[in-house]
């Protein structure tokens, strides 16, 4: 079975971010990656500092948003770089996988 | 703690594909793994060489699913060849991991 | 670029477990993990004896739920142990990652 080597990407946002548009035209026209879905969840917190002190109650009114992406592992380096200067630290995970 | 060696699969589908209903009964019925959970994603592009000039808005209509399932990993990797009869090439993700 | 090493963590349970408040009030209070999402799926079986023999139409009253967080590998092994005694054996994935 031929595998490939890629690097999955899940970028954790926030509706009140209102970046999703943003970062999905950035995926998609500039860096032109592939396999990009975006996910709405139902309950979060801990994305920023002041998440931590919010009530489960306030925070399903800026519910939470993933962005999951993967290419080749030289791909994803770069774009994560890039990805540095709009997103601030602590939001961006990557690990190993295959594509089948 | 006793960890179990798994590999985590994900599987990337669109609504439009109208695949969702005929890969969970094979994978409960004929293949039988443990724990599939099936997600919609809220938006995404790139899962086929038409969607990568589609735009956000006509994606809309056709929203991303995707497939998600662990199991040992030799299970997997019959499950995965017997997929790839199913499925078009690069769409199907998987890592090792482990199971608690 | 810098990259810290943590755990992803994927806890999965379904809608009548109704342990989604108590297990995330546990991660945000108790544990203080940084970046927990909950999601619900549209489909899923397998996390039970009883699912197994279940139609997708008696699924889609109990929707699957997944609880995901990570974070630094030894605060997560702690959080591992500890989620052992809330929540039954193999419904708890977690693999190793890279965060930006």
């Amino acid at each position: 079975m031929n595998q490939t080597e890629v690097t999955m990407v899940r970028i954790y946002l926030t509706e009140g971010d209102h970046q999703l548009r943003q970062l999905l035209d950035f995926l998609h026209q500039q860096e032109q990656v592939r396999g990009v879905t975006a996910f709405r969840g139902i309950a979060g917190f801990g994305r920023s500092g002041k998440a931590h002190e919010s009530s489960l109650l306030d925070i399903s009114l800026d519910l939470p948003l993933v962005i999951e992406f993967f290419d080749l592992p030289e791909k994803v380096e770069q774009v994560l770089q890039d990805l540095n200067k709009l997103i601030e630290p602590g939001h961006v995970v990557n690990w190993p996988a295959r594509l089948n």
